[in-house]
């Protein structure tokens, strides 16, 4: 979960790939809330299948954050490959590690 | 998302089902507190596969949270029918449908 | 993958729990059927997204068998459940393992 | 599910981007086996859970051949990208789509 970061760079010039960083972050306040939703029913004893239908939205949610910040980061790869084509090889190879676990999950 | 409670009964005799409550409301309180690190993490830029990973790991604790909980249901279910059989059908019918959302999502 | 059937019973007694089987034959014979013509696609070096999009249909098809099966074998479960009782631990402990599997696949 | 090849390549040349067609190719095989397998314990009344279980191999043997042919789609598009540019955005956006029907399927 480390991140390095070429120290001649800042972190946004590095991975300023988020094309709507503002709409991401509101989602992700969002699926916050539904996590505290889902604490709450099942400590009021919800009734299980509400419970279920919420954590099915939930993961909806996340995967379609997760497409979205995947289909950034590959355009901004294959950018990157153009430009300098350089680590193309082993972005691309974590792109798609990334995508089985997603796809596995 | 509402949820019908037998006014003779009280929301704990009629849905308790949940078999290590505490268990369950403590696993909710990390996956809200992974949620708040992805969205911390959008916004310092982190690397994209990084936070593709975390969502990931938040998929896979949310499902198994899902699983546990539609195992205690199941077992709630098959109890309930072999006291009284009332709306047996109509539960397996709900707990099918919200596994098909589970399977799917 | 072995099945133990008891020797009084025939399987179909043991195990006929399977509401429409022409139906799900039928369903497994299209499958079976797109199977083949993904060996074919690739023989061909049919254009990847193509690909891709029939594996994602099989293993939609796939997935809608299952949870028909699944949901047959619930309320056979229940069924057998109120009428002697036998096994339904195990029986529902098995079922939620499968239903895990799948989730997760 | 057309594919458009440019008249002046031969479909290899166009689509020849994966790394292994004869494992891939035995692959399949195998997975028709199976789905001919599942239909054959379908019709002979096969205890539902290894049913189930045989689905959830079928669906992960195809989803780690989808991922497989992705990932070399990838590294396909990218070569392609940095050689002539051309399509690269539209190619892009068919990959993500593809994507996502795998990581909702």
């Amino acid at each position: 979960m480390t991140t390095l970061i070429p120290t001649n760079r800042s972190p946004a010039a590095a991975y300023g790939y988020i094309s709507d960083k503002d709409r991401y972050l509101a989602r992700l306040k969002r699926i916050e809330g539904q996590t505290r939703g889902i604490h709450r029913m099942i400590n009021e004893d919800t009734d299980c299948i509400d419970i279920l239908t919420q954590i099915s939205a939930v993961n909806a949610a996340l995967e379609n954050v997760a497409l979205g910040l995947l289909d950034d980061h590959l355009k901004h790869c294959v950018a990157g490959a153009i430009n300098d084509g350089q680590e193309t090889d082993a972005k691309l190879k974590e792109a798609s590690a990334a995508i089985a676990r997603l796809v596995k999950s």
